[in-house]
């Protein structure tokens, strides 16, 4: 039997949107539905998957399968295809699995040329109907199919306007209409040096094979990078026969969404327009109306939609979007599909849908985007502002919301300003931790060097503040106390607006909308909790970072790095007289200035935490890190130090490192200086008994985690330091404290041999941003000069960073989950990177039989969200 | 049953070397061949394992049974340990399955005391050999059990020898002796605040103990490392009865080979000492006499020692190392074991025992250590010479052999002294490309920065020149053109030496001894090559390289770096001019003027090669790598290309990676420019077509090799843009020429991913440099820094770089092999990291079922030999 590639939409349903498309399945639905759904058939997405295949041709049997469905559609419609007297036009429009824009779109009245065009309007005895049809398709054709820029047939369009001194398109008469088509036709011409294609099959085979390389377009390809559509699915056509809301004022063509998208509110929303095409409404070249302005000029019509609507929403049992053409009084039903909503609006309707016992609670958990609940968290641009608005660059989205204030360069200036009252975007070249301060004093961070893990990012994810990162067309110009960017030159005190979700910088102040979680949020979020069974931590390293996280739900820390509590105030120098110790004697001299400063530090994360587990990460970064830079500062360090500056100059030239991500650092410290471990020992256990008297009620448990173990040794070195100094502190207390010691999994050769690693670690904790770099050989701050050419090339799908690579570091995820569970039960497992707050990762790590995923405080009602979604669909499989 | 843990000599064989030790096993078989062993036992392996188990105790089982043993051997030789009247002294000494200096050597006279000592010399009527024996025992167990300086003990003899006014140890009178014991024992009170040990069966126990110690002290690692001998084997312990060379002048001591160690010359060489114990002939206290002096002072003992030693070299089939004692004119052998010798001894041996019938020339081939082949093949410090030298400091041994001469500090003036006769060493910071004529010209290259991959390193290795690097000692003073190291100052012109297989650095000339292969060596490798399958190819990116590595007996060029022929002459210009082109067009233009170059430098890779395959890895550095640094230099190549400084700084800024080893660089080049990746196709095809033009006969067959690929896409990308231009090249020349692309796995994605990447490969190479980092995470430049501790404290046993590590990246390389060869059976298969040039390595890669091994041209015959001794082992098992 031959394969079949092409479907009437009386042959398909719902349930078959892999192979129709979501488009081309819905109006199948909506056929057998019995709803008023023009003829039509559609062109499976295997076919487009074939094409690709066959090197960009369609084949034979496809195309011949094409044409007997088009028989049938002129059987059943009574019309011809190309024919003179009674002639059938078609829409051909893609459909992927799921709506994507950046694909090709729409292109209606094919089929027409000028012998068809003179019997369609004596057939309708509409002659500027007939020639406005013509028209629309010979622009559509040359944009969409032959790549002729559009603008050109509308500078047409404006000169003829002009020429007849009228302002509005459904003023042009007939022979307007007319003429127009004969320009169409000469400005193709002349553009591609052969007539515009007159035969109707002609047409129609090249409209399909346009919607099949519409997929591989860079914006569809982008399109699906950002919402991990994989590039294999490939994309359906439907063609159908043309109805037309343009033959006059009985005529019309509109959109509605069965409940309001932008609030969730249950009430039908909509627009439409009378005597025009489909693009007309989105295009914007008429006002349109409101849709309960159908209600006066077409009751019945109004009535029929209103039912339609509502059956649908009940059939699907979710907000619907419907496209609709009224041609002569009469309603037909182009399109339904599942509504784009807001997130407040997918909040309230899950919970409406609910409430009318139309979905149950654990549906309800499906129904929302994991990543919409960001806009809930943090401020957003009022959307109307921010239409209009223009960026004046791009840099990397390193930490989501919305902020708009004026222009400060230094954080004592963000500080200062902040302090009276004014609010301030901090624009710094990158931002090191003696800026924390001011960070938390500014509305927004941007800054013009670092990636998505520089210290600003990070930092700024902790906070929740918004961040724009690696801004590199920025030129700062210190002195002046202004940059440029876009040809804009932005002074100290002028207002800008920087989107952290996109990683736009606007030149002006754009409004914000708060962040707000309404009452259903509670109730929803409780159905989720209900679901899931992955535990979500979070990453904080400060008490106020912990209490938020508890707040948005998190069950425990799952990353505290002890670093960044070495940059604050005295703490530094210390920190910094550890560093160019010459022995361990002095070295333990120095750590000892600096415990009580961390010992500090763990009490209040404790407080914070009460009953809730603490992943502590020892020192993690190479120790240059904390040097100073600038001249000015080293000479101040020497002096703070009695040493020459020459020395000092030594010291720091000799921790230079190549690669410093690949450098001394991680455990390494703690194997050539154990006294580090030690200290750190010391202020988590000493912390911990102190906390534990005051509140005997607590059940303290610290997790101590070794960084980048390699190998098996090098664990079990740092862990006898840890364990001898920790039991005996705890002797020595008197009192009953238990601790566990574990590492994170970041480097390759941990997860290859974590059997024997597993041996040493009552935990492992996935470092997947390090893992991710180790395993593609490719540091993050450095990636984002080639990646982008990756992506426009088709070579990566995704950015590796911000979605699991489950093909290439996936498996070492589960060769490690699988070899450390063989070699010891009861390890627990989890994952810190930036991962545990991304949704499909959050899937793999459900899937894998992690025990939690840690993330950004910000990122933990996602996190729960995902985990609780990845449980419903394991379970169902 | 219990485990046996001890046994007596008669108890073993030869073949039981690794529960015996080497030295146990062989005490056993001679004594098993009824030759003159004093009798003993040997405490296993498997007991020092255990008292590490225990915590560093010896388990009560082990000690009973050492002393059911020692029983035993009362009553063999009829005298007790302790006794007064007849008291039986043992040895004890040490014994790893392999011969390891480092580890604790030998105690003699063990189960002496002040009572036994006096019975001792009734008995003997020797009170002087009496105390003689005791003040040893004193002065050895101090120093390798108690760890008390021996130097002390020295002093004190030094004293006693000035106040009598005599020279040597054997003017010593018996009072004198006693005195010494008595000054001896005060000493050790003194330092240890306790009586020496008087208890025999304490002293054993102690002994044991502390032998077992040994087998951790740091040299005894070092050594380990250094040797590829793993930590968990464990040392025995031999125990035995003791017979004394120094009773007087019918007695002596003596160490003897049955050949000659230097050259392997087919005679007796040996010395000895009359009145004397074991360690007098080591210590140099007196000089020895040669063996042939013993058949004048005693025939008998020469003529019966002759007749064991050609009976021992007999049986062992190889030339023997023995240690023996002649007691009262009594021949004991203490010892024979295989003994060391240098390169050309072991080679003039292994084929002499093949003339001789002794051995296969398969045993043959095993007989010679792969690694000591690097002798015979580069120059060597004299060795008398080299004994008198001390070191001025170390760096990294980057490229082996020895050189000498006086130091210059830039490569113009290497050139210019080599030109009129000078042997130089050139010293720099570090090398870059533009010295490459200077290295050329040099009889040594020594460097202050770099690690073992460094530019110095690689180029060094591959022309044979021997190099230190990364001696960060080292202070350059440009200006005065000097240095210092090791609180010396060198100028310009002084005559320095380096040894590139040490890493050790001479103020001073020391003659070196050139390189020599005899007519030995090709008969040998001839012998190997029958032998193995693994092919041996080279690294090499020159003609000159090529050549050389084609007469040690390169089968091919495993990796041909494109790079290196970038920098010369007026290319670098052009290459300049591609990195900062602002478009694709320009690139192009500039990649044409590179074209003809890189063409030429392949055709004459292809007339070295003739029939050879060449795989040709595409560009792979960082651009920034080819940009200058200095001002001067930039400010030129601004001018040259017409742009200010401050555009090329800005462009040059651009460039800059945090982590420049996992940025920009390898296939990522060719996927953001797809034209480099054509240019350096043309230049391939277009030469194979050329040289074949010329050579019809030549099977040129180019293997064009992608770098760092991680993930299939990326490969099929490039090889797209290769396979297209090379195609088009050869239609158009009507020549016929097959081609091949493959890929480095160099990444541990690539490995993990591999079955996907073999679809589009048709070889890989494993890069098991940059696997090695990646796989370890971190990068080889910056570990040097903290390696040292890794060793020092056990965690790692042998460097990754020099050895692969078969429990992480091997583990990655036999999934790649796996996975790659289950998708593509034909793939090809091979290693060009270092690695291919070290033979625990290569024997690793004949296991997994490599093709090849690439190593850099000097390392062929090491390669050639190791694969041969793969394949013999594996076709044993």
């Amino acid at each position: 039997m031959k394969h079949k590639y092409v479907y009437m939409f009386y042959e398909g349903n719902g349930s078959m949107r892999e192979l129709l498309g979501g488009k081309g399945a819905n109006l199948a639905e909506m056929t057998n539905l019995g709803m008023p759904v023009p003829y039509g058939f559609t062109v499976t997405t295997e076919a487009c998957t074939k094409y690709y295949q066959d090197g960009g041709t369609i084949s034979d049997e496809i195309g011949a399968q094409i044409f007997e469905s088009l028989s049938k559609l002129e059987e059943m419609s009574g019309k011809k295809f190309g024919d003179s007297e009674n002639p059938l036009l078609v829409s051909v429009r893609s459909g992927a699995r799921v709506s994507m824009p950046g694909m090709m779109d729409t292109i209606l009245n094919l089929g027409i040329n000028d012998v068809v065009v003179e019997g369609l309007a004596r057939k309708t005895n509409n002659p500027r109907f007939a020639y406005d049809s013509y028209r629309r398709f010979i622009q559509m054709f040359s944009d969409v199919v032959m790549e002729l820029p559009k603008k050109e047939f509308e500078t047409i369009i404006d000169e003829m306007k002009e020429a007849r001194g009228i302002k509005q398109d459904t003023e042009f008469t007939a022979d307007d209409m007319k003429e127009m088509v004969a320009r169409f036709k000469a400005f193709y011409k002349e553009q591609k040096g052969e007539d515009f294609p007159s035969d109707p099959k002609q047409q129609l085979m090249e409209a399909v094979k346009a919607v099949f390389r519409s997929w591989e377009n860079p914006r569809a390809i982008y399109y699906r990078r950002m919402n991990d559509i994989p590039s294999d699915w490939g994309t359906a056509v439907n063609v159908q026969m043309m109805v037309f809301g343009n033959t006059g004022e009985k005529s019309g063509t509109g959109v509605a969404f069965s409940r309001d998208p932008a609030t969730g509110e249950n009430k039908l929303y909509g627009e439409f327009l009378i005597n025009a095409q489909g693009e007309d409404v989105v295009a914007g070249i008429r006002t349109p109306y409101h849709i309960q302005k159908l209600k006066e000029i077409m009751p019945d019509v109004y009535d029929q939609f209103i039912e339609v609507a509502e059956r649908l929403e009940k059939h699907y049992r979710d907000m619907q979007d419907m496209e609709f053409t009224i041609e002569d009084g009469k309603l037909f039903m182009l399109q339904t599909r599942s509504g784009k909503r807001t997130a407040a609006a997918a909040l309230k309707i899950a919970v409406d849908l609910v409430d009318e016992g139309m979905i149950t609670e654990e549906e309800a958990v499906m129904r929302v985007e994991p990543k919409q609940l960001d806009a809930l968290l943090h401020p957003q641009f009022d959307l109307n502002a921010l239409r209009k608005a223009q960026p004046l660059g791009k840099g990397l989205p390193a930490s989501p919301g919305a902020a708009c204030g004026r222009v400060v360069f230094t954080a004592a200036d963000a500080k200062e300003w902040a302090d009276r009252g004014e609010k301030v975007i901090l624009v710094r070249l990158e931002t090191s931790p003696e800026d924390i301060e001011g960070m938390d004093a500014s509305e927004g961070i941007l800054t013009v060097r670092g990636g998505m893990t520089s210290h600003a990012a990070v930092v700024a994810r902790g906070m929740g503040t918004c961040c724009v990162c690696g801004c590199g067309d920025i030129r700062i110009n210190e002195e002046k106390k202004e940059f440029t960017l876009g040809g804009k030159t932005i002074k100290e005190g002028d207002y800008i607006s920087i989107d952290g979700s996109t990683g736009n910088v606007y030149g002006e102040a754009i409004p914000t909308v708060e962040a707000s979680i309404s009452g259903n949020f509670g109730r929803f979020m409780a159905w989720a909790d209900a679901a899931r069974t992955l535990k979500v931590r979070t990453n904080a390293d400060n008490p106020r970072d912990a209490a938020s996280a508890v707040r948005f739900g998190a069950e425990g820390i799952g990353l505290c790095r002890t670093e960044h509590m070495f940059f604050e105030g005295d703490r530094i120098k210390a920190v910094r007289e550890m560093i160019v110790a010459k022995d361990a004697e002095s070295r333990k001299k120095a750590l000892e200035k600096i415990l009580p400063y961390q010992q500090s530090d763990f009490e209040a994360m404790y407080e914070v935490l009460e009953d809730r587990p603490i992943t502590i990460r020892f020192l993690d970064p190479p120790l240059h890190e904390f040097l100073p830079t600038k001249d000015t500062e080293i000479a101040e360090m020497a002096e703070d130090l009695g040493m020459t500056i020459a020395e000092l100059n030594d010291i720091i030239a000799s921790l230079h490192e190549f690669n410093p991500m690949m450098g001394h650092r991680g455990c390494r410290l703690s194997i050539s200086y154990p006294e580090i471990a030690e200290m750190q020992t010391k202020a988590v256990i000493n912390a911990a008994i102190n906390v534990k008297k005051k509140h005997p009620e607590y059940n303290i448990l610290p997790e101590i985690m070794i960084p980048l173990v390699g190998e098996a040794q090098e664990l079990k070195y740092v862990k006898d330091v840890v364990t001898s100094t920790a039991d005996r502190l705890i002797k020595e207390s008197g009192i009953e404290l238990e601790y566990k010691v574990g590492t994170m999994i970041e480097i390759p050769r941990a997860a290859i041999t974590a059997d024997q690693i597993a041996k040493e670690a009552d935990f492992f904790s996935f470092g997947t941003n390090d893992l991710t770099q180790m395993t593609f050989g490719f540091s993050r701050d450095d990636a984002g000069k080639f990646l982008e050419d990756y992506y426009e090339k088709g070579i990566y799908e995704f950015d590796p960073f911000a979605r699991l690579d489950q093909t290439g570091v996936g498996v070492l995820v589960e060769m490690a989950v699988e070899k450390g569970r063989a070699a010891r039960p009861d390890l627990k497992l989890g994952i810190c990177g930036e991962h545990g707050g991304d949704p499909s990762s959050i899937e793999f790590c459900h899937n894998v039989g992690l025990d939690y995923v840690s993330c950004s405080p910000f990122r933990v009602p996602i996190a729960r969200l995902a985990a609780a979604q990845a449980a419903i669909r394991a379970r169902k499989k």
